[in-house]
């Protein structure tokens, strides 16, 4: 059971493609992973690492689909979208099971970081991640989305807003993984009214703030749009009342997800506070 | 009790003084923290959100000194100093401890990450800690050194091919935890002859390289100084030749401790291969 995979050059993620190759080598089956001849270096690296086999394409979707065929007529390899597929949502939606288990063994270890409201049940603030949403339907926890709001990033907010899928969306937001609109069968999950309790949206200072905090305090690597849960957890106004009205002062437990780790390390430098000055001076 | 903490100036470490009021902290105490006012903003506010008090100084240690007699005096505070110190090396010899057990976990949960003839007693490539050293003297595992060669940095290496420790290092080496020289009381460990079995050095550019390798693999934030002894693991032609000669093509189980990750956000982004392209251009 050859496996196949095409990074979407648009969103420019890398992890769906780290996380195949990792995947496929666990479970001893080949990879093909086809990534645009632009992909940053770290990224292509990552993957081989893994031991995928990767295969440069041309940025177009239409360029790199050519070479996807081709390579599916020569290996009968099967095809793993990067998000919009039922498979890809239950597989994330294994994360929501990881973190109860470490939510409840911490609590249980540490009583005194639970707020006596939530006691086991902890909403969650979480990126837009149908499985998660699924996972959690039916229970107590609650699940919220988080998205940037520069130039129209906050897609799906303004869709649950408008009554249906924005279907395009062009953004140069610096958590590039969510730069291009929530997948379709995704939109199905978050809009159904039941799963998910509501999108926030966050400004690139707040996202950048959060990395900042992240990386020199948590001392994680993490890309910007791994952070935008836990920017809306820090400075989004709205969410920051709603917390207030239905849990009081006490608040909510809250667990966030960073997914992805993937950015040239140049960039780490850029959210310094002083990045300017020390860069050009 | 209350505590009191002197960080060296020349040493610019930070980690002692973050360290020592999140203890305080953990235990109810007050931390009286004297830092040179020249100090970067990160590390004072790393030290400050732990609950201490950040008394600033001069840079010098007279004037340092002057300012922990005078908190002493209204106090009654203890001085604990960053290395030098019975106490601190026993507490710094509890991350054999912690590692012995994370060790034990991770090879019953995953046998084949061991080598066969390993078993459950690897060496450990390890910093200047007279601790771990002490931990491990008696016990099959073996305790490595690993310091900076860049403008004799390498004190230690040099201290006891040379028959006694060198008393003073001037060095400018990326790796500033590394900067002043082994203390006399880790001095008296680490010649002792049975505890430490060997110490070797690396270049600047391996450090570099292995700073990378950790923040881009790993995802893990990491000062220079804490990467060292996984540079003489890569990089060491000594080591790797002492290791094959004794362990064969198999080689050993090795146990490396990452401590400190106090740097400028700015500085991860010099890490970067393309880093003086990217910063001029």
């Amino acid at each position: 059971m050859p496996r196949l995979e095409v990074n979407d050059a648009e969103n420019e993620i890398g992890n769906h493609a780290q996380a195949l190759a990792l995947a496929a080598s666990t479970l001893h089956v080949p990879a093909y992973i086809v990534m645009p001849s632009i992909s940053t270096p770290s990224k292509i690296a990552g993957t081989r690492s893994h031991g995928a086999e990767v295969i440069f394409s041309g940025s177009t979707s239409t360029e790199r689909e050519a070479v996807v065929a081709e390579i599916q007529a020569k290996t009968d390899a099967i095809l793993v979208p990067p998000y919009d597929h039922f498979d890809i949502i239950c597989g994330q939606g294994t994360t929501a099971l990881e973190m109860e288990e470490q939510y409840r063994a911490l609590v249980s270890d540490k009583p005194h970081l639970s707020t006596p409201r939530c006691g086991h049940h902890p909403p969650w603030g979480r990126g837009l991640n149908a499985g998660v949403a699924t996972f959690f339907s039916g229970k107590p926890t609650r699940v919220f989305g988080a998205e940037p709001s520069f130039e129209g990033a906050d897609d799906c907010r303004r869709g649950l807003e408008a009554g249906q899928r924005v279907e395009s969306v062009k953004t140069l937001t610096i958590a590039d993984g969510l730069r291009t609109p929530v997948g379709f069968l995704n939109w199905e999950v978050i809009s159904d009214g039941t799963k998910v309790a509501g999108v926030f949206a966050v400004t690139e200072d707040q996202i950048k703030a959060a990395m900042r905090l992240v990386l020199e305090r948590m001392k994680v690597v993490v890309e910007p749009s791994a952070v935008v849960g836990l920017a809306v957890c820090l400075f989004n106004e709205e969410f920051r009342r709603l917390v207030e009205k239905e849990a009081g002062p006490d608040g909510w437990d809250i667990g966030i997800v960073f997914t992805g780790a993937t950015l040239p390390l140049r960039q780490l430098g850029s959210y310094s506070p002083d990045a300017e000055t020390s860069i050009q001076g």
